[in-house]
């Protein structure tokens, strides 16, 4: 009857990250745990019951616009971001660079997991995947920053290996080291 | 930089219903419109801020466990309406029997449509898709009552046309005639 199935694949979560004040910057803190309830991930700045809509959602809505909090969490790959990283001919790609929350390995292309996927952690708290995260000039910045003439070309480089945006389907806690068990939507293409 | 696109198929809202109270049964009666806020449909019994695990998510869940409602809003369409009912050999499969919020049409394979895709209704407000609704013995049982004999077969018969469930990204109002303008994530396949 559920049309979400579990696959055998298992993740890990090698790292969390905070960021309690956007005004300060993308960039964000590694910390030992997130706990997640259904605003979002407690004490960083993109939690919330709502968001306001911005260059992201310019086709839809003008900038401004109260919606849902879809964007509650950011995830990345340890794996995409090696690949990123190898591409800006940079050593390495941290995630606070880039305004991760969380860190992961061992999904082979988490930017291009389905939406509505479920990711379940060890404690049982649940994000449901919204969207791939678009590559845009923030971290470009950053990354610039560090590596002064490696990091403007981030928004074409992160092209599909961004990670993904998500929200909370079940409150908990998230700590370094859980695994994560994976819930997929049946995957078609509707050809209309 | 969006990750969701329009496309040119505009749906149209054909009915909107709502049922106050779930213990008086799966039926839901027709009304002008409907008021989304980011609880769902006011009045209607599906509405709140979070819902209880069941049968559904039982390879996830155990029965009650509380998690975000993303299944704020039912929707189905005139068409697969239409196609269930020549299936199970009656003249009709009104919506209200089903428990459906929505009707709309001119949308093909409205219950196919991917996870994620977003519904804007003719006053801005919007709905996020989360899944395809899954068949299950209450509507059986209703179209029983009504067509003895010719009820049964429905979980079997509507298997991929029940229609959507989906959740509030904008608040407004939807009413019947509105237009539907379609948002579509990226369609590919995750092959792992």
């Amino acid at each position: 009857m559920a049309y979400v199935k579990e696959i055998s694949i298992i993740g890990r979560v090698e790292a969390c990250l905070l960021n309690p004040d956007r005004a300060t910057g993308l960039e964000k803190l590694p910390t030992d745990s997130l706990t997640l309830t259904f605003d979002g991930i407690t004490g960083d700045c993109h939690s919330g019951p709502t968001m306001l809509s911005d260059a992201r959602t310019l086709k839809q809505y003008p900038r401004g616009v109260t919606l849902r909090n879809r964007r509650q969490v950011s995830l990345v790959s340890v794996e995409e971001m090696a690949e990123i990283a190898e591409k800006l001919d940079i050593p390495a790609l941290p995630p606070e660079w880039i305004g991760a929350n969380l860190l992961v390995s061992g999904i082979p292309d988490l930017t291009l997991l389905p939406p509505s996927t479920r990711m379940m952690f060890s404690s049982g708290a649940t994000l449901i995947i919204d969207l791939e995260n678009e590559p845009c000039r923030y971290p470009a910045d950053v990354i610039e920053r560090h590596h002064p003439g490696h990091g403007l070309a981030f928004p074409k480089m992160a092209q599909h290996k961004r990670g993904l945006v998500a929200w909370v389907e079940r409150e908990g806690k998230i700590t370094s080291g859980d695994t994560i068990r994976l819930f997929l939507p049946p995957q078609r293409l509707w050809n209309h």
